[in-house]
């Protein structure tokens, strides 16, 4: 679809500076701005770029202040980065294929029930007393075992795997091949040195608004259950083990794995590939560096912690700067027991 | 199902104390205890819950000595845990659907045989060739590719993709998007900087008692075989390449990775995000440490090993704990030079 | 199939020093050579295994030259790899079943079209308005979007998932369970501590010859396209987040991960396991050790980098040397320290 730059303007409640009567049909980085396309400039450092821009318009803020002349056309609203993001949202709301109904062959068990308004895809698995609300979409290739329940409006996108048992809230999104509920990891030494599966008997709650990456697994309770509060937000192939807590808001970045029965709270923000070992508690609002591993509990809210074994992130990036030095300091000693 | 805690004490031949005739059906951990469950101590650290617990029985071992009053009946049993073990099996035994038939569709190339009471679920794709025995489960949207062998008793989750040639032995489980088989990551650089295939021709070999994680993975042998033991325990997300031998029993946890030719002994454990670099052999009963690279083989059996660049347990925890003293060293030395 | 070696040789363009007439049917490491195997002498560490083999025959290089008595035949070539290598090829194609037409039930949508001499496996879906080119091989369970571009002779292996609007080459592979063009992990705070998607409607541009691993990732851009350039080899649980360029010809190990608008040069090697923070450019013919975490930009071509925030090859080496004897160094300053 097509629109002019005033009728953009008049979505976002903005002002036109310049010709508003280009139509534009796609969104582009201000670095790649093209005829046809709009932009948005938040980030001073990319404001070289709008002196330069082919775009059609470019989105600023009420503030800015050119510094040059600008060619395109400037749409002034309060804030750019969030007016952009309701395009975004236009935008992406006009092109996403509204799915629904059935394509066949799926697969649903008599026992369970799906609201109205859904989208089954060709391929996708349903098995006994499921419960599944209004307004879900299940892509291709999807499985979904056993007694599982499914609340309003989520999104299982191709390949996902939720095993028997799973509780989901509403507005949920499992990104191509994630796993929910899968055997925690568990097992009894023998004494002959060989291994016994411990029976994972609990399953996975994951409340409303958590959206899950790609190849992502959620290991399903020994006992009780593995919880995902309201509003998390992990990335792809992350691990999250059995009887794990993620509190509410908490995002964690991508190949990042928490071990068995840790408790991670609100909003805290954990990068790619750190890595928390079992049954730690976490405070709420702390910050986890990428490739951090944390093996201690963290009791004070608001610590940002970074290093192989994490510690204080001041901390850390001095001794590392001395880490690097270390053949210096050494000549150093060197140099004072030389004088001895 | 219902029993009364006189039939579990008969179940676990242990003592009931207190009032034998309470209905439970439900298994709790002992600080979420509730009426109508059952839970165990044996962990002293747990103890202080037995004393408020409301769970309507707790399992304790022969020698608990109580230190208050206890108002839920006690099971007392040889070992406490392997008592509610033995319960938790009792109790998966009854609520996993013991699911069998053939759910259609589901394919499977006439020339493949598959042997007693198993069951094939919707979407599962079975190839050329393949011989699979008895009691095996292959969960929905499971593929099998060509020449297939897999033994008695095996369990196949949901996504689980088998590639050619591959052989499984009796007893083996492998968790949903697991994949067991694909090509090893041979590339031989040309000339122009451009690389090509080197075409993997090996296969995959899994003996007897092995369970592999979700969305792990385990490519073929360039030639030979890649080799997981008897009795291996892999967890979720874990990364074997070509041509390694995993040794019997040993156990490898989430996202770990071991790099190709590289064999692993017997007994070892292998912690999460851990990597071993190819080429090298560790030998038995070896430790590795979280997120530890081993980068040289390891020939004493036995050791620990933890760091970056992996070595022995605690020279590691020594060397890390200087390391966050750095700035404390450099102090020290300032001092002694300015008295120079 | 079954070959004299007077065959192989002619294949080989060699030239056969003992008995030609032999009957090989089998490929075999030199160590594990067997009556009515093949193997190869390339890298001289191996050379002892020649007198003892019991392949049959053995490709060795013009200029080899045996130092006690030689019971197997050997085959003369200018290059016993390459040559080893033409057979490996050879005997690939033999084996490898040439899988083709269409399985059912698999789903195409009406408005998408796929050239010649095709493979569509059962329970493989096509979604809407996709054009995919002559010779592609769609194994069992793959799902292919909305407006999918795929060239000639791609090979898509089970399980993977191909998300709307990627657009792919020719001559490329993905192996099982890799998803091309899941959303980028966009979030945009919101006041009250919890998070907005923003919407992710960019797309994933994959050039000729590129092969990705079982079980990786590659996210769509947010705006834009994720590019992953001519050549570029990626193995197994490899992450590649929203707007990435991977540059021609860069090979990269299992596990590693790319954050967000990172640009990745050309003939890069990335080791297994190492972690590349967002918004960075890596200079070509980068090489990055295992387990290394860059966290700044690298402008100048040809560099090697290790560590946990990696710097230059050898000054890591000599730092982590002293990190393992800073005990020794901590002791050598208490010694000073006394003498004050």
């Amino acid at each position: 679809m097509e629109f002019t730059l005033d009728q953009v303007a008049l979505l976002l409640s903005g002002k036109v500076e310049g010709d508003g009567s280009k139509v534009v049909n796609r969104l582009d980085k201000i670095q790649e701005g093209k005829p046809g396309g709009i932009s948005f400039l938040s980030n001073e450092k990319y404001e070289h770029f709008i002196y330069e821009t082919n775009a059609s318009g470019v989105i600023v803020s009420e503030g800015f202040q050119a510094k040059k002349d600008i060619k395109t056309t400037l749409i002034r609203v309060k804030d750019a980065y969030a007016g952009f993001t309701q395009i975004l949202e236009a935008y992406a709301q006009f092109t996403k294929n509204g799915k629904s109904g059935i394509e066949e062959p799926s697969y649903i068990d008599s026992s369970s029930t799906i609201g109205e308004d859904f989208y089954r895809g060709a391929f996708s698995y349903i098995g006994k007393n499921c419960k599944i609300g209004n307004h879900v979409k299940i892509y291709p290739n999807v499985t979904i075992g056993d007694n599982v329940t499914i609340g309003d409006n989520c999104i299982l996108h191709s390949g996902v795997k939720i095993c028997n048992d799973v509780v989901i809230g509403s507005f949920c999104e499992f990104h191509p091949g994630t796993i929910i509920g899968s055997d925690g990891f568990g097992f009894a030494p023998l004494e002959d040195g060989s291994y016994k599966a411990i029976p994972q008997i609990g399953n996975v709650i994951i409340e409303d608004h958590v959206s899950i990456g790609a190849n992502s697994t959620v290991d399903r309770a020994t006992m009780g259950s593995t919880i995902i509060q309201k509003g998390a937000k992990i990335d792809n192939q992350v691990q999250i083990a059995h009887n794990v807590v993620i509190g509410e808001n908490t995002v964690i970045a991508a190949q990042a794995g928490v071990s068995g029965s840790t408790e991670i709270g609100k909003n805290c923000v954990i990068a790619g590939k750190a890595g928390i070992v079992g049954h730690l508690k976490i405070a709420d609002r702390t910050t986890i560096g990428a490739n951090t591993g944390i093996t201690k509990s963290v009791t004070e809210p608001g610590q940002t912690l970074l290093g192989y074994m994490g510690f204080e992130l001041k901390s850390f990036l001095k001794s590392y700067a001395l880490f690097k030095n270390l053949p210096l300091l050494q000549d150093r000693l060197r140099e004072l027991e030389k004088k001895q």
